[in-house]
């Protein structure tokens, strides 16, 4: 495959989602063999598959190695050049659609040994502890600027052991802010799973819950450009 | 914003207790993902809570980045230089505070649902597991002496992956020595956040728990003293 | 010793599978200090055999310090040159079947006091959560490839902190992608222990699952082909 | 304090036993904040406080920061250069006397709450899953020579984060070879401690299980004169 920065941050995305979804379906799922890990198996996961798909989308083209539209936009934002956001935000979409669906077709035996349509939808879209808009746009808002705030904090994310270290403010921002709204964090994370729930033939699936999914779109959106203004 | 060593103290000791007692009201809260997850959870989150401030601190100007009182006390007994003290410890004491506000703000609806009064309380402020005044004195200072002198053996806080380190310094005294003070070994982290949850219009709050108040002080200023003499 | 190649893939995939499997028996036997750790646990131990696997090869000759025949196999369809495989798979294999071997060599009072033949061979082979010959080749097909992409991804996987990154890559598939086959994910890792299960003397042992077998040796290498055509 | 070889190691030893020794009471004492913690705790625990402990020794001199007979002997063997072993044995045992002392002080009130004499001494010293003394003296023959393995596949093991790859090294032995004699795999961790635990006033405890007490030392200094021959 010919790199470049679409390529690497559709596979980066694809593989972060694959992981980071992944890891949710080896908990929630039924016999798998994570069943009920806990918490720390969660943020653990999604912290390594951050860490992951950036050395993935690296090695594929993807040198900014963004992997979400919330990056993508808060840069543009504070550097007021958007010229690669339309090519990112759309890799990025694709990816995280491609890595739902594959989670899914991972686990196609244990997505057929589980009746709780919840959790069926939990492996590819978040969902609040307490359902309260204006709380849970309010979490997104600030793991996302925390998560901007950290990743100009590392600074050189790419190059050396920078992917282990986003990888540790994605497990910091899990542990520690992650109890309220499940930290999207990540609109393509978020929306990109959720559209292929609503389009694949899962069998016993509930309904994609739409209305709750402005939260982890919006919601992080705000946080990047509030970082963008104010903080990178 | 225009760094300095004041904003970055402030914002890295913002993140920091936004995401310590971000860890500690994921746990203890009701109605949370990673309720009840453990003394994993808590250390790794504390851990790596750590790492990330000093990420933080570093990109808005705070190239000490120490975060923490007994950290600039510490040194400036060793080098009888204290001319940073009052600045220092007055950013950190402010984002101490914000970062206590922030935690709330954030879980507003697991305060809601939580009954417990002394849960809340955690969220903000330590307290030991058996109350024996001389004993937890005790733990604050080896606790706080341990993590000077890691700190004086990591040496370069804040370059490379020295923030990482420094988490794993705090992540062991977590780990090992955080089972009877809970490891406050800070006193930005343990007053700023009580001031705050005396402050606030918490829901079904109790009290502060202001006769404990002075251990997590006057514990971690001593140690820091006596590192500050004999070992940095 | 006189460090080689062949000496350093053995010694490395030998430490890599004592410690692997190691973490399997801590977990899955009877009185033992680890009985029920957990998932984090065993996909802990399974990435940092991965990293001791690594320094231990580097030290006796094993530059490459591949430890696995998808590894080898993947980049040398990339690089169209086979040269190295025998030599490689062979010294892998053995390592292989000497760590199955002293894995049970160091638990023996613990063989003896577990009933369960399931879990005397889960410390030697992996086993599906559900049985599902198509699923579970395309588990470990994808499983492998992300492995080959993120080594690819990871670059220098034998000098500085690469082995811990390395590490870390295999923590991620083991808590994402493990819990529908158990992540073999290198055709030696089975083998080799299955092979020593079937002809070690071991107390109250069952069959070795011979009609499984065929899934972790296929599967990871098509993986490797498929990711040495296209990925690397 | 003036550095030297000598008060590295002694120091570096005795964060290393506050710290491990440390973790073991925070989950087996009762009333404290990490009680039931569970083995990932346990292992963390131990590995951070090898990576601290190594840290502390360089700041004081010690540039070796073995912190354990069986690294000093091995190493001794291996270039058979005797040199140094009478000086760094020397500080290592006093290092752990004066950690495991302190871990007792450190949680005076723990003891007083705790019944249990088997808890009390585990604290300090370790015994096996399965008393077998051959097995056992097995299990910590193996510990170490991987241990030693390790070490010289790390390399630079003060430099840079090669304190954090040691810790590694001993969180892998910990999770995966730790299940049967609880992994002394250093005579002064075991012996220095025991002595500790014999000789001061501890509240309600039994006996120092001096029946045992050989395999924890002579298992790793065996283990260390193999490694020492055949492979460092």
């Amino acid at each position: 495959m010919t790199p470049s920065p679409f390529l690497g941050e559709l596979l980066g995305t694809l593989v972060l989602i694959l992981l980071g979804n992944g890891v949710v379906a080896n908990v929630v799922l039924k016999n798998t063999k994570g069943h009920n890990g806990g918490w720390i198996v969660i943020t653990a996961g999604w912290a390594f598959a951050v860490t992951i798909g950036i050395f993935v989308a690296k090695a594929f083209g993807g040198y900014d190695a963004h992997l979400n539209p919330a990056v993508t936009i808060g840069f543009a934002v504070a550097q007021n050049e958007y010229g690669k956001v339309v090519d990112y935000v759309s890799a990025q979409m694709i990816g995280a659609f491609l890595g739902g669906t594959l989670v899914w077709l991972y686990h196609l035996p244990q997505y057929a040994k589980t009746e709780d349509k919840g959790a069926k939808l939990a492996t590819f879209a978040t969902d609040p502890a307490i359902r309260a808009s204006g709380s849970n746009f309010f979490s997104e808002v600030i793991g996302t600027i925390v998560l901007l705030m950290g990743i100009k904090g590392i600074g050189a994310v790419t190059t050396g052991l920078g992917p282990f270290a986003v990888g540790i403010l994605v497990w910091a921002i899990g542990l520690s802010l992650g109890g309220t709204t499940g930290y999207a964090i990540n609109p393509a994370r978020d929306l990109g799973p959720r559209i292929a729930h609503a389009i694949l033939p899962i069998v016993g699936k509930g309904d994609s819950d739409w209305k709750y999914a402005w939260v982890p779109v919006a919601g992080p959106v705000t946080g990047a450009i509030i970082a963008g203004l104010l903080f990178l």
